[in-house]
């Protein structure tokens, strides 16, 4: 598929700043951009250099001293002609540059537009483009590195191998309808079952990753509950202590965001306001309680932080009204104030009380004793593995896909556990395949293209 | 001068893109980029080429997929080795590029440090570099053109040869010391007061161009004044209408620039606000258009706004009000609603009224007819003549710098005329050298470097 039209946006963030870098892409770029480049002549430049030289306004007056790159299609981003020029950062010299090249043939480019047209020249699939936007998007180094892994490709391949191994069974399936009357089977069934049901694992295994990358993506839900004056305030200080500053340094996060999340060991924390069960200092009473509790359900971790220095029977009180509420969650014991009392009695009686996969740590939220080991401990307790090649669903369209799928693949499995006739259980076969290829997009409409990109920032 | 250290910044705006550039320059730039590179090797890449490869945190877990590009010194920015990362613009991953190149042995640069590199290096003198931060911060075709002319060495080059045969006179009078019982005179005394008197018109012209250069810079002050309902407003929309759509296409102006300024052929024009004199209807009152008067003195321009439908005798009682506060301004009479009534007599009778350098210009602002043509006529009055070549200072530094050459100048221009000694003289002229001087770094101390790079952003 080849557009006739050549694009440019501004491709860096908005404002001013000491460069800025426009980008060109298209059949007509290198013609379009010499009409006001003065410099090395571009018809002749190696693709993927770069040149100091001058933009002039279509007077033919001198815009701005920029750097120009030129990277020939298809070895670019969009696979076609592309040219990026780094000008300097005056938001004035940014909105003329664009304005010149306009008026020299280019059309400002809509959003997504560059991604949208490394899709369709084949340089990358649907589901990798939209991990561009992920990566733009990427809060911690757990969400950029699952973005980064599914831009490179990770479950585009995944699911480009079930597809093939589907397709040629559902071919084989099909080419029996044209010998229908002679009740011919070309396609092994116990070997579509066996397929199918692996098919119906991964698929399965992929959507429940949904769980996981999404919880990456939008930070970890973390609740911290325990009595007034057990020293969470101070606990959430020392957490925020080594990373507050680094959170600070990123240009364009609010101070809400630093309130509300917090980085530790690459991965994004979101804290959730338990307000009633923090202030509540009377255990008896249990309906409050009961009431604030339900804000627990969206955590995947709870941090109960324990004063050391009160007595085991409140503890224990305490930790009967929480710990059924954390059945599903990663529940950690922070048993605070060790500079201030011996806490080791309350440390040894905690296990009974606690699930088997609940994790303890005694620390100092006040002298950041032990401080930084639960930060492991929360950061281990609280994520999957994730290394380079883990493919973790993070998309939302993606994970309605796999659900589809997983649906069509079952019903393929019922079917031919209940000797269903090829041509039923090949329509079945389809709507997988279908699904599948929605995401990777093989399979799309121009409205659902057109949702996907208007996500993304122009210029990208 | 060679710096020790190798420096990193983010070059572009602050804030989320689809690219952002990291800058690292310094002696071990190629060393410490390679330590966290995943490509083609550094050490054989030609220099001014792009490369797509990964960063690796300090782990080696991918950061990000980059493009590359190297700038072997001296042919580069700061003269040192450049390299330069356009990673994906997530503010976090931006963050993380820092961080990685830091541990890898960078040190984060400080602000207008690579330009400072690069003055240090020979690469630009001073006021070139004043001129790079005048470059991003440009608002107007005027102003960028002004600041890129001086980025490109205008100024430097004009006062390097004045600072040139000044130097050679001064040294042949300073030689005269070491014959002073032999009474010789190495400098012929009328050449040096021809030169003196010279350097002392040209110094004069650029000190006086920064009235100019600094209106440019900041937008030409104007001035909008006429009776209630001449059609102020509606003629502030139709200057506005090219411009408004073009205005808040760029990025981070606000809607109070908007409406405070207008971009009219490349030129920035800030508007007064003269309520006073827009809202008194009754001439008669004098007083009190007298107070609003004085907003008055701050503007280049006045439009003065008439309302062709009323009767000729009240435009020359207003008239008569408003003129003798122009004198020293461009004055433009517009003559409204050519669409409602036969201007022409007005249009007639203004020039008896007006100073002879004065514009009347006829328009209708409802139709917008002749608003063109009126644009036009604003912009002309409004500048002086600015080619790609013309040398203008707007740097309140350089002409205080040139106010205090002028005043040695004028000094020596007295000494010669008196007969002074040559010592005396020689003193003279030595302070016009050195206020030159200071303008293009020759003669520059640490604290008067770090106050003008202090304004920098970080990366440039």
């Amino acid at each position: 598929m080849n557009y006739e039209d050549t694009i440019c946006a501004i491709a860096t963030p908005a404002g001013m700043g000491g460069i800025a870098v426009a980008r060109v892409s298209g059949p007509h770029t290198v013609d379009i951009v010499a009409r006001r480049w003065q410099g090395k002549p571009l018809d002749t430049m190696p693709s993927h250099t770069a040149h100091l030289g001058r933009i002039t306004d279509s007077q033919g007056h001198l815009l701005d001293q920029v750097v120009l790159t030129l990277y020939r299609g298809p070895h670019s981003f969009t696979g076609e002609d592309v040219i990026e020029i780094a000008c300097h950062g005056s938001t004035w010299i940014q909105q003329q540059l664009l304005a010149t090249l306009i008026d020299a043939g280019c059309r400002l480019a809509t959003g997504g537009e560059f991604t949208r047209r490394a899709v369709m020249s084949g340089q990358m699939d649907l589901s990798q483009a939209e991990a561009v936007a992920d990566v733009i998007a990427a809060q911690s180094q757990a969400s950029a590195r699952l973005a980064l892994n599914q831009m490179r490709g990770g479950l585009s391949s995944e699911l480009a191998a079930l597809r093939e191994r589907l397709l040629h069974f559902v071919a084989l399936m099909e080419l029996e309808l044209d010998f229908s009357e002679e009740d011919v089977e070309f396609a092994d069934r116990s070997q579509v079952t066996a397929l199918a049901s692996e098919i119906e694992q991964k698929i399965s295994r992929l959507a429940h990753s949904f769980d996981a990358g999404n919880a990456i993506k939008g930070g970890v839900p973390v609740a911290i509950v325990g009595q007034t004056n057990a020293g969470k305030s101070t606990l959430l200080n020392a957490l925020l202590h080594d990373d507050r500053a680094l959170v600070s340094d990123i240009h364009g996060t609010t101070r809400d965001v630093i309130e509300d999340t917090i980085t530790m060991g690459g991965t994004l924390f979101r804290l959730i306001d338990t307000a009633g069960i923090r202030h509540s200092d009377d255990v008896i009473e249990a309906m409050g309680i009961e009431r604030s509790f339900s804000k627990l359900d969206a955590a995947r971790l709870v941090l109960w932080v324990i004063d050391g220095t009160t007595a085991l029977d409140q503890v224990q009180a305490f930790g009967q009204q929480i710990i059924p509420h954390c059945h599903d969650k990663h529940l950690i014991a922070v048993v605070n104030k060790t500079d201030l009392a011996d806490v080791r009695p309350i440390v040894a009686a905690l296990p009974q009380l606690m699930p088997d996969d609940a994790h303890i740590v005694a620390i100092s939220a006040h002298t950041e004793a032990d401080v930084q080991r639960l930060q492991q401990v929360i950061v281990e307790a609280a994520l999957p593995q994730v290394d380079d090649d883990t493919v973790i669903i993070t998309n939302a369209r993606h994970y309605q896909a796999l659900t589809r799928a997983g649906e069509a693949i079952r019903r393929t499995l019922d079917g031919l556990r209940d000797g269903l006739p090829g041509d039923l259980v090949s329509q079945d076969i389809r709507e997988c395949l279908h699904h599948l290829g929605t995401i990777t997009g093989q399979i799309t409409t121009d409205e659902v293209l057109g949702q996907i990109f208007a996500h993304f920032c122009v210029g990208k």
